[in-house]
């Protein structure tokens, strides 16, 4: 049983692999970066994300894929920005896989894009094992569930090129030791990026649209 | 392929719920109550346990069942209480499963055992699927993660026998509309009590401990 699960479970990530691949290659030939945002419920990724749009949907086209396991909350909240969007409703699935991410692209017009953003489900697990065909994979950890979330669920913060500390303004109410947080994270993995910001107040929020602009510019450079 | 998927998981819950009454039936000969805790990471499933064992331990025989998709932080507190803990790791599984917990629970002594605590993997979505054999689930939903997760989450409050709202002392700090939360999940799940409590200062948790003799006095009753 646990050998044929095992089996299963392969076969269905070599057949995602295999579509994100495609897919990034899809989006790397319009230029387009994509950035999927994963967390727990509540960290904050659609806080992040609102505050995002606005700053750079004058600057860039911008569009969102949004994954759910149930409700149409987030979605409408991004909606409200008159950006594209897509929303993924799951219907009790626990995380995006490559089919589903790129069902939702081609309702985009890739040639008014620069950026798709993916809010994935609020999971830290089955997430981190589906390539959707992104070129950068941001997590957030909120200050309120503590420091110890990366020792605990490795894979995740394994897989991220940026960690951003959320919640950062209510850091004197928690125990979390943010001083030593970096370095516990470059012990998973060494070039993993980390910023600490409030989505609330907007600290450190310039150092995020600043990694986000950087990886625009790499990508033009590289095509 | 969908309908194959869905197949799959269909006899996947089967074959599960089969497992799990049996071991309802096993724990109702033996008179022992079985708690399943569940939340997101970070809301503090931990911390309740920790108190929890405190209180009870010198008035009832208490065992842990710990999971955790990788690491053994958890664990290792518990023990530190000096009860009869078993650690279940799932290796990435995002869920603990009717047969881990049937074959954790061989391992304790059941004529010394009233009160079986599962700490289950933090995960809003995938736990919620899966009976465990437990006879009362408790949902911990943390304050900060915001009031709008049981309308994103359902599967999981709909689920609950008690829905404990964590991390109260940090609610001036938050939006969090409390006045209307009762009535929110009552919408979702009638049966269900909703209690606040704060695993950092104690606010709430006599009720909390009540409500955990309440159940075990309605076992003996029925038994």
């Amino acid at each position: 049983m646990a050998s044929k699960t095992l089996s299963i479970k392969k076969n269905i990530l070599s057949a995602n692999a295999e579509k994100a691949d495609e897919t990034r290659g899809l989006l790397d030939n319009s230029n387009i970066l994509m950035i999927n945002i994963m967390s727990s419920p509540g960290s904050g990724k659609t806080s992040l994300l609102m505050q995002t749009i606005s700053h750079f949907k004058d600057k860039y086209g911008i569009a969102v894929i949004e994954g759910d396991v149930a409700s149409s909350i987030d979605a409408d909240k991004i909606l409200s920005q008159s950006i594209p969007a897509v929303q993924i409703n799951t219907g009790g699935g626990c995380h995006l896989d490559a089919n589903m991410v790129r069902n939702a692209i081609e309702k985009f017009d890739l040639n008014k894009t620069d950026i798709i953003f993916i809010e994935n489900v609020g999971n830290l697990v089955c997430t981190a094992d589906f390539d959707l065909g992104s070129h950068k994979n941001a997590v957030i950890l909120s200050i309120p569930e503590g420091d110890d979330k990366p020792r605990k669920y490795p894979t995740m913060f394994a897989e991220a090129d940026i960690v951003l500390v959320n919640k950062i303004d209510v850091l004197p109410h928690f125990d979390f030791d943010i001083a030593a947080f970096p370095e516990l994270i470059t012990g998973f993995n060494p070039s993993a990026d980390v910023l600490l910001v409030s989505t609330k107040t907007g600290e450190g929020m310039d150092k995020w649209f600043s990694w986000i602009e950087a990886g625009l510019k790499e990508k033009i450079k590289i095509h």
